[in-house]
């Protein structure tokens, strides 16, 4: 196995806001896992920024994201 | 990192009609971070309001926040 | 704060068919805070009641919101 | 509120397969009551049922019924 | 009733991935359910395995069926 | 029944990361599981990695398979 980056150590959070960006982080590193070309990426970001369907259905995946996180944090309930 | 509004300080609300608000917030908001300029989601929100598939969906990631926020407010029960 | 209808006070039903309705009433209201024009609405309404694909997804949203109804009912288990 | 068919007195089934096809009547039904007229929707059927995407789209729909049901019934573990 | 195929007994399986295999046979128990011709299935089937966009969608329906699945399998945790 | 390949023994994982690299691999194998064509399956590859609506919805089922995933670890809490 290639040595790879380390970017996802846990799902703790201290605040549910850092838990949306994870979420965020978390779905950008599946299409990075998926289309491995960074500058293809760039490229393609530019599409689905400008096309609300495609905004809609990211947000989609972050609400996924999210619920997993904030299970994980048990809601940030102290 | 550079300084940031505070939006999410918590996933409690005081009843469920405001966790609606909360879920619809927490999607636009997600649209705000991939699309961060306001001038361009003005105008894409214009489109997506008057397209019955985009509202559908939009409707559905709601759905999908307001889950994870009412497990976080164990459904508001008393 | 503008005054609002209080519409959704409470996700706990008396049986689960009202579970089914409040499901529906929650994903109206979603597509009503987006598309606040309700004359727009009416004319839009038309349009997905005629689309599979639409009803369909319609469908899709109305299941996610009972699942939460279903959970926060503790599933109108006696 | 007009009389109506209570068609939904409880999540609970005897097996998992009475448990799909309760998931299968949950989507009609929802789909039944946005679009009201029934020879539309008999019509509307013929569309759906050899469209491919369509057919996935509700199978996603029975899918999230179905787990709804199964955790009402606790999975039917005896 | 008329006489039918029992196909689902239980949702308990040894392995995880007999779960897999069993979240597949549920998606598309439920699409034979809703297009009962096996002649039109079996030419709508080529269609959607070459077709990128169904085959995503079709993966997105066995990840919700196997996400029940496991939790009636305790995740197959020993 | 054929000798098959075993290829997911447990959903339990050292760290996150690797969680989402099983969900990966999930998502894969029922894709493989439907178009059974291994060079078919590489030409469509090419596809989806440069569509952004193919994309976002292949990391939407990762999302899902994930979700699974982190509840099997018990979102790998110490």
């Amino acid at each position: 196995m290639e040595q790879k980056e380390i970017w996802l150590e846990s799902l703790i959070t201290s605040t549910p806001q850092e838990g949306r960006e994870l979420a965020i982080k978390m779905a950008r590193k599946t299409i990075a896992a998926i289309q491995t070309d960074s500058e293809v990426r760039k490229k393609l970001r530019n599409e689905y920024a400008n096309d609300t369907t495609q905004l809609i259905a990211s947000a989609h995946v972050v609400a996924v994201e999210f619920q997993t996180i904030a299970q994980a944090n048990n809601y940030w309930k102290k």
